[in-house]
């Protein structure tokens, strides 16, 4: 490679962000339009400045930089700078600063592609403030929904109007971010896998070959509320058992329909929560996802044949309603094979895979051609202080977008 | 028989109790210690002087009635007059005002066994407000824990000494309701059902073999937290799943131990409680009935092998913790004989069934010679407003209460 990334630079620049709303655990706290969130876009953009970009802070608050004088459309690079509650600090962060370093070095070379690219560092993606995500790329991609927002609130039930007026955001002005899409080409994001799979498989990179589609279902089952000690068994219509069974077939019911299919049930209730009482009423959250809407939509309908089932045996009713779904994104083949044949290139083992998790790049790849590139987890874990990747991984991914750009270009 | 039920007027005095702490519902609120709980036993108290008896209300508000002049040992008729929140007007209430008319019935017309039979309304049975029941059968029978109740507080913080106070209750004198304890012979309560037994199994009446023995245990299962999007199924250790299967068979377990064993789980809580993160811990409380102790602690284990076998498969670990061990309380054989006498006297339909619920005659007959009598419940419902039991069972419980004090004396 002929403009190198400067590894120790790279990876001073990520510690110095990670400081900002740091833990003294090692996690992070920079929760989207907090304090140390503003703090973090300001370092962004001097760091920017600093490497002689120009920097652009748009309406909603996503930091662009370009070589002065350059002109779109620009091949995208980046991710996001927020955090959830007690996080890590590589999860958005990394592929920033990772965008930043590939500019930087293109541009300090002199390299004819630097006026072609542009860093980004979009804002809460996280949606940790008002339930939802991806606010800082659906702004860029002319998708906020500006209403929802009027009425949103955080959790303290601060309106959202306010929480975004104090970061100086005006919710009005918000939909003229939208304009600088037409000046975006394409789109490449680097992120921390945030599962177990490639340290599991021994794989150094991963190309995304997609996002998955999510779809969340609320479950509600309806029995006969009992006295526990005096109705029998087989006088019960005992929700909390109905629901039971459903949680506990899950995943070979899941599996039977697709291997690669997951769902969760993390959230469960029985009512009215007595030890000695019969649950009268169950409720549970359930989550479907996979790169195929057909296969969410597969699962869901074997699922909810399946709570028929049970249901009918034990004398129960169920319904169902639909919390979210978010459609599945499929990334650009042309980004792919660029980025294949940077991870070739690189000599290291790499693999293809789904992203489980959603990001920025879903958002973008409605728009334009889009594409992500994974380094390792360690021991997959994410939204924790542990959080974590070895130096050598998360450089190797910096040193791999930078020949995907090239790649391309 | 001589010396008859007058139908009436209990049916009319039981209306009457009912309507102190009455809902607009028609359920009862009349917790243990409250003011309405207060005007009830002065309710009783009153009508039993009326009825010419003696009445004397002891240190724990247990309110005593009989003839005036007669001596112990007596035996003992009655029940609780405290309810549950939004309860049902017969729970307890019935078999007191039921003890009353008998021994108003043998008084009035100067049956020789009138002296030989006492009336009481125990105190506190259900322990709404201290979290532990038959505190008023426990003070007569000397097993009050002052020490525990010393400490203990009710749903608002509120220490139940001063609860106590506030009823004109001292703590420390508590323990001298026990002096009575040596003028009681035996033990006879009339009781709703409070289950759907009887009423399916077309009986009229019942006499009880035995209030069940009552294990409870808390069940913690620790699994991994992880993201439910990036986590492989093969690779979680998900404790919500672990706690579903252990709920989910948890029927089929106990009746393969023992078909007239009962169990149930009515409190569960998967931890963090995130729709799209797999649960790193599960909690849910068990709870096993059964009137032999040696079945209960059969399913007890027979559940805890199958939750370490789960939790083997699934990459969890699991602890138990005792909340409670109630053991069972077996009946008099000689008083069940003269209930039977009695209730084949009245040439309806009757049973011999196992108390699942807990009352205060298990106290009693750790002292002296108990049994217990039930009437059905309409659709089993109890602990609610929709309590029910027709005219014509409830008096006929009555006249078979009061035709088993004559074969017993």
């Amino acid at each position: 490679m002929s403009a190198g990334v400067d590894a120790e630079r790279f990876l001073e620049d990520l510690r110095a962000l990670s400081r900002i709303g740091g833990r003294p655990d090692g996690g992070l706290d920079r929760l989207a339009w907090s304090q140390p969130d503003l703090e973090g876009r300001r370092f962004i953009g001097r760091r920017m400045r600093e490497a002689g970009l120009e920097v652009r802070t748009d309406e909603a608050l996503n930091v662009f930089g370009h070589l002065p004088a350059s002109r779109g459309p620009w091949l995208l690079l980046g991710s996001h700078a927020d955090s959830v509650p007690r996080g890590g600090r590589l999860d958005g962060a990394y592929g920033v600063i990772a965008a930043l370093e590939v500019v930087r070095a293109l541009t300090e070379s002199s390299d004819p592609l630097a006026p072609r690219v542009e860093a980004v560092a979009f804002a809460d993606e996280e949606g940790v403030r008002f339930g939802e995500g991806l606010l800082g790329s659906e702004a860029l991609a002319g998708e906020v929904d500006v209403e929802r927002l009027r009425s949103a609130s955080d959790w303290e039930g601060v309106p959202a109007l306010e929480v975004l007026r104090a970061a100086g955001v005006d919710l009005d002005r918000v939909p003229d971010a939208g304009r600088h899409m037409a000046e975006v080409s394409s789109y490449l994001e680097l992120h921390i896998e945030q599962g177990p799979r490639l340290e599991e498989a021994g794989q150094d990179l991963a190309v995304v070959t997609g996002i998955v589609g999510v779809a969340r279902r609320h479950v509600i089952i309806e029995g006969e509320q009992n006295h526990a000690g005096t109705t029998p068994f087989r006088l019960r219509r005992d929700a909390g058992r109905a629901a039971a069974r459903a949680v506990a077939g899950l995943r070979e019911l899941v599996q039977g329909v697709d291997g690669d299919a997951v769902a969760n049930v993390g959230v469960i209730q029985f009512d009215p929560g007595g030890i000695n009482v019969v649950p009268g009423r169950a409720e549970f959250d359930l989550e479907v996802r996979h790169l195929e809407a057909t296969v969410v939509d597969r699962v869901l309908d074997a699922f909810e044949a399946r709570l028929r089932e049970i249901c009918a045996e034990d004398g129960c009713r169920a319904r169902t309603a639909v919390r979210s779904s978010v459609p599945p994104a499929r990334m650009d083949p042309k980004l792919m094979e660029a980025l294949e044949r940077a991870c070739r290139a690189t000599g290291r083992p790499f693999t293809r895979i789904p992203s489980g998790a959603g990001h920025d790049a879903q958002v973008m790849a409605r728009h334009v051609p889009s594409a992500m590139l994974f380094v390792p987890s360690k021991r997959g874990i994410s939204h924790a202080p542990e959080e974590d990747t070895s130096d050598e991984h998360l450089v190797l991914g910096v040193e791999t977008l930078l020949q995907a750009v090239r790649e391309l270009l």
